[in-house]
């Protein structure tokens, strides 16, 4: 028995999604990086990085020479083709490519790429010198270009539709987890992919938070603003079974990645009248939008990122909210940070960050407030940094919202 | 204003969540792997390792020498307690707690764990040679207790109550990303986690993969048995939009992680009548199926993995169906793993496999064929190998079932 139809999917695809431009721009944005690291080559094997540089995620490496044609080493998948890309079934093939141009320092991305997998891949380049290239990667990621910016602009548009349907999505009776399970449903409907993408292996995750109540006061293992319990120990975090009731807030932080550039939004909900939550909530929450007002006039090309943390520190303990501030029993380190490719990218907006903000940065502030007993309150806007303003990428309502 | 309603939860907790015996249990075999191995202590950081070791998961590290008792240091959540815990800020504070019974041959987990945080975590043992722990890890993982057992079980039993609701999600018109939606809301009600743990950072994917007709035939860039286009290039896997129609066959392959221990599982689902789909697609099915029967037959203590394998492609081969064996345009290198707390854990069915199978091992078998322009089929269910035979963790209809 022989098969007549044959596929009539496409057997061949460009490797690089990004238009020319962009990938120029990128390339030549490392390569200034490399050139004032001395670095020789780099060999990105990340696929937040990949994807970076090329629009698509592909397993295999990508080798840039500080002059000369970049190469897109490809193991899968099996159809892609362009200027510069070798298939190899394994990286050691690398070498028979490079040849006799073997670089003097070669970069690798020592900060995310496992121990055995650098030893394995220097052995390519035996007489190179290593660099780690990790953080230079991230600094060149942290300014968006106008194709970044563009996704991150479509995936907060989204973003900010999928929560305006949140108050619809209670029905009396129901946990946080319930609720938050309905707007994972709505976010992927809107075309969420779910992924969180990020930096480092020891934060996890999945689709977001939801914290009701009390719940919010929980220590979570991760470094994350808020915590939670989770509904299991082996990834404790978030929504709990906490059963939704007047006078408790929601605070709902989900996931924002709809492009690959993902944003981060964070709004708090309430059963019944905001008016019977306690007055603490209520006053919290209107601090957090105090401080976003104050931080988005200082949020400038040149602002130290610590200044940025002082002074929210400064305004919530001018209230007298100090001791709620970014958590309560257990406290976040930071306010906020960029996103993009990744949820946790460069700027860390905290007490000894020595970031400085430039144009094209994009930062996520999340001011937030628990109050033990009654729940988390603030909220978090995504904040494109431009040459003379700041664009919201998420721009909704910030008072707290009653569920319908 | 001050507070009146302080918290109710708890503020302190044990940190261990596994019962005695198992924790010394699985410390005991730990320490017999280290002994045969020569290392005198091992430093645990990934996730899955101090789940396998704790019952939960926390920021830290775990500490345990070939004597004397273990360590667990602790920097979130802020609220464990029990013997050999200890707070530390940063892991290089660990070295004021071993003092002088410093270690002559240090294990990290190389394979896994970045090189600059093993660059880091070496310096704490500076006179200590440095062994790469996990293969070994992964091999004492590799062998399930009884607690480990009972929590696959329980995930086996949830997951195949929500594949059992599958065919009445369909509705006419749908795309296969929108049944997935639909099963990632059931599944989450009946409190699947979301999150795959996968070992290695090469491998992305978002709560499973239901492949509809020709999308099956699409290459990913993703070591996975199966492909499909994704509806994004930032995570190039799985549904792609195709709008479900008679003919085609629905792959789904969906999230079994509902305890912290994942079973896996594919069934498959058609549009219309089974008898109206091409007969290649059924005889693969069929095939599917009897390859399951007689993998089932040998899976005891004592097979090699690689003659699984065998055996398999001898039975696709027999019945001409080779080329569509684990793939056409691109072929899956293995026929099954174990799963466990990782997607991917130790035993792969492969064809060079050097894996021996041991009772307690949980095999996910999933022979499967990508019948080009029509569809994937095949069946995958996971095998708990007891030393008197074989427990289906995933016994549900086998066969291609209609949608309602």
């Amino acid at each position: 028995m022989k098969l007549s139809t044959e596929t009539n999917r496409k057997t061949s695809e460009a490797l690089c999604l990004l238009s020319e431009d962009t990938c120029r721009g990128r390339v030549g944005e490392i390569r200034a990086a490399m050139d004032r690291a001395g670095v020789s080559a780099i060999l990105v094997t990340d696929n937040a990085n990949k994807y970076f540089l090329t629009g698509r995620v592909f397993t295999g490496q990508i080798y840039i020479p500080l002059k000369g044609e970049v190469i897109y080493f490809v193991r899968r998948p099996l159809k892609l083709t362009g200027d510069g890309v070798v298939y190899v079934r394994k990286p050691e093939e690398i070498s028979l490519t490079i040849g006799l141009n073997m670089p003097g320092v070669i970069g690798l991305e020592l900060d995310i790429t496992a121990y055995s997998t650098v030893e394995r891949l220097r052995k390519i380049f035996p007489e190179a010198e290593m660099k780690n290239i990790s953080p230079m990667l991230r600094e060149v990621r942290a300014v968006k270009d106008k194709e970044a910016h563009d996704l991150l602009k479509l995936s907060g548009e989204k973003q900010v539709y999928v929560y305006s349907r949140i108050p619809r999505l209670y029905k009396e009776g129901m946990s946080d987890i319930e609720l938050q399970i309905e707007i994972e449903r709505v976010s992927r409907l809107q075309g969420c992919l779910g992924q969180f993408r990020i930096s480092g292996d020891s934060m996890e995750l999945y689709m977001g938070n939801v914290l009701a109540g009390d719940n919010a006061d929980t220590p979570s293992p991760y470094d994350f603003a808020m915590g939670g319990a989770g509904i299991d120990p082996s990834l404790p975090v978030g929504a709990d079974g906490t059963i939704l009731k007047p006078g408790m807030t929601v605070m709902v932080d989900m996931n924002g990645d709809y492009t690959g550039y993902m944003t981060d939004m964070t709004r708090v909900y309430c059963v019944g009248q905001v008016e019977s939550l306690h007055p603490l909530l209520r006053k919290a929450h209107d601090c957090s939008i105090r401080i976003h007002r104050e931080l988005v006039d200082m949020l400038r090309p040149g602002t130290e990122a610590k200044e940025l943390w002082r002074k929210a520190e400064e305004i919530a303990a001018a209230e007298g909210l100090h001791d709620y501030f970014m958590g309560h029993r257990q406290n976040a380190g930071f306010l906020g940070s960029s996103v993009g490719i990744e949820i946790n990218e460069l700027r860390v907006i905290a007490p000894r960050s020595r970031d400085i903000i430039k144009e094209g940065n994009v930062v996520a502030l999340e001011p937030k407030f628990v109050i033990p007993g009654h729940g988390a309150v603030g909220i978090e806007s995504t904040y494109f940094v431009h040459a003379d303003g700041v664009e919201n990428l998420t721009p909704a309502p910030e008072e707290i919202i009653p569920f319908e």
